[in-house]
């Protein structure tokens, strides 16, 4: 059997039903973690370009533009919600599929679900759906496919939106294996984008592209069943001969759940997952010692990473926002004075904060010699607080929490994580409503109600901030 | 200097006054003859699928659907437009492009020249540069990348729509530098999927988004300059190390402009590239004859073509209009009776044909035995008729017509495919007066006055068939 079938008829058999409660976790979570960072990420000036260009009328269609009260096509409202999802490069990744597989699949869920009325449970599904579609294709095609240079968040994410969408509009096995087969030929992003712009249009693009494949597909559009295994189809054109395997493609699927083991990595904050562990040893500080500590009582601070993670991160005097994200100093300093690090702490003029400037020179990153890291997955990291009263904190973090659904982050911070990136637009009534329908989205009975509580108006928000991104932008 | 800036250097700094006029001859003709075939190809499915996936409400924006009076965005239009030109695989191709060029650019010149108010001399202009940008990057890395199987006609064409684009609407340097090197993340397309209708999708999917790599660009998106030459860039990801070269892309650009030699290959039947030198050989004996054959008077018909061609066009009895035209005995046989190969010949029924199917059998195709083809470009052909009062006829074709700018098709044969075409949606008023408009392009003040003229309703046309296709499609 061909590839596009076989992962059709698996796609097409699931049954929400059939799904064990840790699948249902996880993809709650997932929506909502996805959900959150594309509110935060809302304002940022991709989306904004993206709908800017797009020259959309408000009112044009039934799926909502996230961070807004607009409503447009579900095509144009994956694309802009896609690129507002990933901009911050706080959404969730997936180790077999190797890219952000909710940021590409929520935000043409949702535009669909808005648009054919779908239920919560319908999403849920959906997203478990293309997870695991796309996991099996990344276990066949990676790390070749994205150590080659493509971004495996939408060539490969473009088959978990087309499984995803497929499942949700519930489609026959057929249709499902042309919506497969024809984003073969909607399969793109190269990483030399990586660092600009270009990279968060990616996953706006890819949103769209797999949304599309389905719509047409469920409308008698026609693709090649064998466009994956092909002599000039998807295995041999992007991976080429003997950099692929087809095998770990189509053996077990779902047993278990790639959503349930090993499950998304989840960022508890906006800023280089490679100062993650080290800002986690310096929280664990914090509790330790009871409460933040005063920048004034603090004699020397040391922070101990991988080398590898210190190559892009050792930066003691960041000059700008961006500078700011990929600075350990600047992200184990925050921890340590304001006892969390959340979006506020890289607005606009917030890396230029006095009291951080007067700190920085006393906060010293080397690299961990101890030689005591998972070769796998380096990422441990160890900080050490000396008070000027002569006192001393450490503590040391193997793997920062969210790396695995083994090593979860507390559901408590999780919220509070979507708290911090939904306050962004929407105000505090609000952002409670959104977060108690999605802690129980599987009650939720139509996406077009769910997103209403998403509408900053609707809400009560003076969308002011949004409106002076727009201005921004435009 | 990085390519990407190279690039977008030479095509900003075109003039339409710097042309010369064999270019803006090509130009024209390529426009000429893709708004033609896009008018043919707009009743087929593929488009017709595509605009009802988008939900697109007419008059939501500026740009014209062809085959329509519906306006809408011009992204969309793009993109439905690029689909229709593209569906009857009757449109031009460039030989170091390696594509079908014109289909990719013409419709998202036409649509963004509606959106934007651009002149005639704008969009020929544009397509000049689109055509030299993409035939530049096709010589570095063609004929590998073809054969490894990407579509250059969009993975190539992407570049060639952004060139375009940016000239058309007039971009810095810089803009278009960031347009072309965005561009690298949107290209797509792999040749599993010929043989189906994301073919044509392709098509209108590179058109929207070399169009929308440009609008961005122009409002301060950013990509990365060096995207082309990364080490995770184009060069490296779609062809790889050791298949690619870099130095005949930056050499000579326009010297000549690669639209003027060879300049592009162009379709005067409506089917199978590799029947139209056996049927030009066929239509040069009607002119010997002095009329089409009486097929009572025909006792025999050879046909000889080279055995690769053959190969896939040895269809003694069609069973199908898509079979019909990968017949060479049918083509050959209707040039013969008809003095003519067009459109009606190959609409639904036409070949179930009783007086086609009684001649198909005294017609025989067998592979050309006398060694005397171009072995780079085996197209010649031989055609003898042998009367049943004895006579017999024979003609020798090196190569069709339009192969190359060196052995055009005299202008009166593309005029009557256009009106061949064109009718197909129009009524012949507006045919003439559209055909007027276009030979005098460079006259157009404004692409959305032209547009006006290809309105079937202010053509005083039915739509019938539009309409009859629409339902079909739907």
């Amino acid at each position: 059997m061909k590839l596009a079938r076989h992962l059709a008829e698996h796609v097409a058999a699931m049954r929400y039903e059939d799904l064990p409660p840790e699948a249902v976790y996880w993809s709650r979570i997932a929506v909502l973690d996805t959900i959150g960072v594309a509110l935060a990420g809302s304002v940022e000036a991709p989306p904004r370009l993206v709908e800017d260009v797009l020259e959309l009328r408000p009112g044009s269609g039934p799926s909502l533009i996230l961070g807004s009260d607009r409503r447009v096509g579900c095509l144009d409202a994956a694309l802009v919600n896609g690129a507002a999802a990933h901009v911050l490069d706080y959404d969730n990744t997936a180790r077999h599929m190797g890219g952000h597989v909710s940021a590409v699949m929520v935000p043409a869920l949702i535009a669909a679900g808005d648009a054919f009325g779908s239920s919560g449970r319908d999403v849920l599904l959906a997203h478990v759906a293309g997870f695991e579609a796309s996991a099996r294709i990344g276990r066949g095609v990676n790390d070749y496919h994205s150590d080659k240079g493509w971004h495996p968040t939408t060539t490969l994410g473009v088959f978990a939106v087309a499984a995803a969408c497929a499942r949700l509009l519930n489609l026959t096995a057929d249709e499902t294996e042309t919506a497969l087969a024809l984003s073969t030929s909607l399969s793109a992003g190269i990483k030399a984008n990586f660092g600009t712009m270009t990279k968060s249009l990616h996953v706006g693009q890819c949103a769209r592209g797999g949304l599309m494949a389905v719509l047409l597909a469920r409308k008698g559009f026609t693709a090649n069943p064998d466009a994956f295994e092909h002599k000039q189809g998807f295995f041999k054109v992007f991976n080429g001969d003997g950099n692929y395997d087809v095998a770990p493609i189509v053996e077990s699927w779902g047993a278990p759940l790639d959503i349930v083991v090993p499950g998304a990595s989840y960022k508890q904050y906006p800023c280089c997952y490679s100062t993650h562990a080290a800002i986690e040893a310096a929280l664990n500080l914090v509790r330790e010692h009871g409460g933040p500590f005063d920048p004034a009582a603090i004699a020397r601070v040391d922070s101990w990473t991988h080398a590898t993670r210190l190559m892009h991160t050792d930066r003691p005097e960041p000059d700008s926002s961006l500078a700011a994200k990929f600075s350990v100093q600047y992200c184990v300093a925050r921890a340590l004075v304001n006892g969390k690090v959340v979006l506020e702490h890289f607005d606009e003029d917030a890396w230029r904060d006095p009291m951080m400037r007067a700190l920085l020179p006393r906060v010293h990153a080397a690299p961990y010699t101890k030689e005591l890291f998972d070769p796998e997955d380096p990422f441990d990291a160890e900080v050490k607080v000396t008070l000027i009263d002569g006192r001393s904190f450490t503590a040391h973090v193997d793997r920062p929490l969210g790396r695995t659904s083994e090593i979860p982050i507390p559901p408590e911070n999780i919220r509070a994580k979507f708290e911090d990136c939904a306050s962004r637009v929407l105000p505090p009534k609000a952002v409670a409503a959104v977060t108690r329908a999605i802690e129980a989205f599987e009650e939720v009975q139509s996406v077009r109600e769910f997103t209403k509580l998403l509408e900053p108006a609707t809400a009560g928000g003076t969308g002011a901030r949004r409106e002076e991104a727009r201005s921004l932008a435009g």
